[in-house]
């Protein structure tokens, strides 16, 4: 068997065609979507990513803007201006880009971002409603995956979805996700860590497997259920030679083997990564609905 | 093989017995833990759940009161007295006995709670905080649980768990709870629901099962692993002629098959119920404790 490729790009492109009938019209009614990015300190590649979501804002009509601060910015600091940014009405989704220096506690930072704004769905009441199975803003990555789930004609209700790594951004949250009782869920769902004997006496279970662990290319054929499907979150840099940059990016599935075994897989790139932009891009235009009365409560 | 019992009443014994020590300080030191207990309307198996809970704290010096009102009360009237108490700081715990009326929004009632004085821990962002790892109120049975299981000599640590039931007091929290990177946590878990198909396929493989279904006596020996340890939730109220109340309490285990095949069993009544009273008062002298500023920030 040779898997069907999940095409995250293509996917990721008609959610945000989607997204821009919804923008016409609320810059129709006189409201302009803007997203407000925070960055704290000169790391390249949260240089990179807050740059990504910064052009995929202006290409789709979301106002954006990069606040960049020193390294040395206080915690007390970036609350201030966390809150001066909630107070803004012509604000609507504030994201902090993650990880935070060491001497910011991120929990406060997550805390302090007005429910309302939290584009990132990492504001503790909102993952606690997601929980509940209540509207809320959920973490753009999880969101991505149920969406390449359905989308791509693998409704995980009545599957056994195994998930691998129990991470905040997306493990943890798309665990609690996938089995609500909700149309496009309804999934049984078991979630392996570092702390699972047998890893592969869980994979070999999987109607969906969902690698997040961020370990290069540990999954491996064999422990892949013939006809699965397959969503790879993993992103790893890895000594590469025959690469311009010296590295290349890695997903948590060995690639060439699985998609032998595998009924759907997605790529690293090309697979997760371009719809968790995507799903930012969408809590956005659902933040603006929202304060323009458009849209449920959150 | 016959399974050892664990004995919840035994358990929630040991626990109270460590919290009396704990009171006894925080008198000494002039605070008299306090718990309110509001009950809107008249069921009589709510009422019966707010006495237990008024004579639990009576007996062990935790100051109670129970706060009664009509089934016809208005949701902002509601909304009214839990931010009275909210603002008293001679109370240290809130909660708000479920289900609600249907003309009262529960989720508006659980974000209303203080986040320091939830120690139902129903608030979205307790759950939020518990879903990341961080101290918070954890709601009453799946931390009873977790004490089951830990004091009993069965740490969930690397073990397989395998949990029924999504619902939001037990199923759903304890499956993030239990599967937490902390000590007497740890876990693999599955989580099973109304969703799933071939329940037996999943529960033959728990190391540990926990029950939280609320369907009378629907698991069978031939659905358990030998050995395991199998913890029964479930309370189904089941028509009883030799009883004199002309009913019986079921749990979700037919505990007389299940016991001649697991390691370790909870009865019902007796396993699970009387740890969730016990870490009710638990949550409420951690909340006591928080305000004299003998614990960790929750």
């Amino acid at each position: 068997m040779t898997a069907e490729i999940i095409d995250g790009k293509k996917i990721a492109s008609e959610v945000k065609k989607e997204l821009k009938g919804r923008i016409g019209k609320l810059i129709d009614s006189g409201i302009e979507p803007s997203l407000i990015a925070v960055l704290v300190g000169d790391d390249p590649v949260s240089k990179q990513y807050v740059n990504m979501k910064h052009k995929a804002c202006a290409k789709l009509g979301i106002k954006s803007r990069i606040v960049t601060l020193p390294e040395s910015t206080s915690e007390s600091k970036l609350l201030d201006l966390i809150g001066y940014f909630n107070q803004d009405n012509t604000v609507h989704g504030i994201l902090v880009q993650l990880p935070l220096p060491d001497h910011i506690n991120q929990l406060k930072i997550n805390l302090a971002v007005d429910v309302n704004k939290d584009v990132d769905g990492f504001h503790p009441a909102n993952l606690g409603k997601m929980l509940l199975g209540k509207p809320s803003f959920i973490p753009a990555t999880p969101l991505g995956i149920m969406e390449l789930l359905n989308r791509s004609g693998n409704n995980p209700e009545g599957k056994h979805t195994v998930i691998l790594g129990r991470g905040e951004l997306v493990g943890r949250p798309l665990s609690v996700l996938i089995s609500l009782k909700s149309n496009g869920a309804n999934s049984t769902v078991t979630l392996c860590h570092s702390g699972t004997k047998e890893l592969g006496h869980f994979t070999k279970q999987a109607d969906i497997l969902v690698c997040a662990m961020g370990r290069a290319e540990m999954i491996s054929a064999d422990m892949i259920k013939p006809g699965a499907v397959v969503i790879d979150s993993g992103t790893t840099a890895v000594d590469d030679s025959t690469s311009e940059k010296g590295y290349r990016i890695a997903g948590d599935v060995d690639f060439e083997s699985a998609s032998e075994v595998a009924g759907y897989i997605t790529p690293v790139p090309g697979g997760v990564g371009p719809m968790t932009i995507a799903m930012l891009l969408a809590n956005t235009v659902s933040a603006a609905e929202k304060l323009a009365g458009k849209s449920d409560e959150r």
